[in-house]
């Protein structure tokens, strides 16, 4: 993951924390990755960033120019296929948190 | 790591993303958790959410009732004493974003 190159706030956080379950690894990672791929085309996308640990916890933070293209992005009807899969399968919990970003710092060596 | 039981938003969220260097791992992990005690200890202080992968890149979101209560946070004497470690060994680079939370949304089985 790089850091995602956002501009000078206002703009728009998606905190997305999940617990994985142990079930398919791999189709897990191959839509994980097309979802990338989709959102980075999306009107409004600025970036992202993402880890996950070993215990399979992962915060993934997505940023967007506005609430519409948040709303954009969760009704994109390939990403609603992927979400109820990931209600099925892939996710024993998860919270998602939609915040305005006001401030930011960045540190770099 | 637990998810944070945050109440009802509006609150604020605090999205610190960063890149380790290979330095000092035990010094680094002791001080990591000993901030997250004395964080959990301050005024305003909601929960914590935190994930690191293998490539040291690791998210850490801490959520707080006001922004009060994270410039109280900030400015805390042995906080800022990690901060300045931080900088000069932990780090090679850090992100560290503002944001209110304005709608949430949980999935859990």
């Amino acid at each position: 993951m790089l850091f995602a190159k956002t501009p000078n706030p206002p703009y728009y956080a998606v905190i997305f924390t999940s617990q994985r379950t142990e079930k398919d690894d791999e189709g897990y990672g191959k839509v994980a990755n097309l979802m990338d791929e989709l959102a980075s085309k999306q009107p409004g996308f600025l970036g992202v960033e993402s880890s996950r640990d070993q215990d399979g916890i992962g915060i993934t933070v997505s940023y967007w120019n506005s609430l519409e293209s948040i709303k954009l992005w969760k009704d994109n009807m390939p990403h609603q296929k992927a979400q109820e899969k990931g209600k099925s399968d892939w996710y024993s919990k998860y919270i998602t948190r939609i915040c305005k970003v006001e401030r930011d710092y960045t540190f770099s060596k």
